[in-house]
């Protein structure tokens, strides 16, 4: 599996942290289906995330918006240097979600380079990370803006 | 338990939609403290969701956003002929929560009344309630914003 190999872990791993690391997280199913450098991919079952009507709830739709900020961190930084923080959240929602939905997070190489320089440079770097979430037809049942920091783990919290 | 009897709900059955109605909230373990017409609290206790470092994951902080405008729903208006629909959060991360987390979410007379008479004009009506989540200390953990709607049943989603 060398070409799921990227920094200190290893790609079999680094789904592990993702599916399994947050206990509720794993209870919700999400699936890593791509995790590389810059990119990585979730899927979300609706079994088991339905809410009282049926479809799948508002509040699991917030984790498919949370959650490959974490994944992006993993496979494009250096975890052994730094942390990522959430500092907020925007999701609006677009459309009742009746399927499993995915949703893909990309980070180009320009803002890639300017978080590291900002991080090597300053210790911390603040950026955004938006995201459409959709289902199985590929509608959109929700959009996000994430708005998060990476700081060197010498920096308090 | 007459004084926990609103509309045709018995208050502990309201209570159950809230802890169990969602499966995986119902996972999560949140608990209704106090719900009647015009306010409810809940409790989200740390235990079994808690993120990779120990503090309660951003997720669970979201539900602790979205669920009590649900609460309000039930206890406020006619779920009969009105259904509720959150359109969209904003949840800003203000510190790590480390303990259980509460949160108080209020509508004023005001503000029903509003709602009720643009339900009975044209069938629905837009509002938004803000909330601040606090830990066990009284310190806020995160502050929010959900825009939510509430329609007639007959209109389309």
């Amino acid at each position: 599996m060398a070409d799921k190999v990227w920094g200190k872990f290893d790609g079999d791993r680094l789904e592990e942290i993702i599916e399994k690391g947050i206990p509720i997280v794993e209870k919700m199913g999400v699936k890593v289906l791509e995790m590389a450098p810059g990119r990585v991919s979730l899927r979300m079952p609706l079994s088991g995330n339905e809410n009282h009507i049926g479809i799948m709830y508002a509040g699991v739709l917030s984790v498919m918006a949370e959650m490959p900020g974490g994944a992006l961190f993993l496979t494009t930084f250096d975890a052994s240097r730094y942390v990522p923080i959430v500092k907020g959240m925007d999701i609006r929602f677009k459309r009742p979600a009746t399927t499993d939905v995915f949703v893909i997070m990309e980070m180009d190489q320009d803002e890639t380079e300017r978080i590291q320089k900002e991080l090597e440079e300053q210790g911390k770097s603040d950026f955004v990370l938006a995201a459409e979430i959709k289902d199985a037809n590929g509608q959109v049942v929700a959009v996000s803006r994430t708005d998060c920091q990476i700081r060197s783990m010498e920096l308090s919290l």
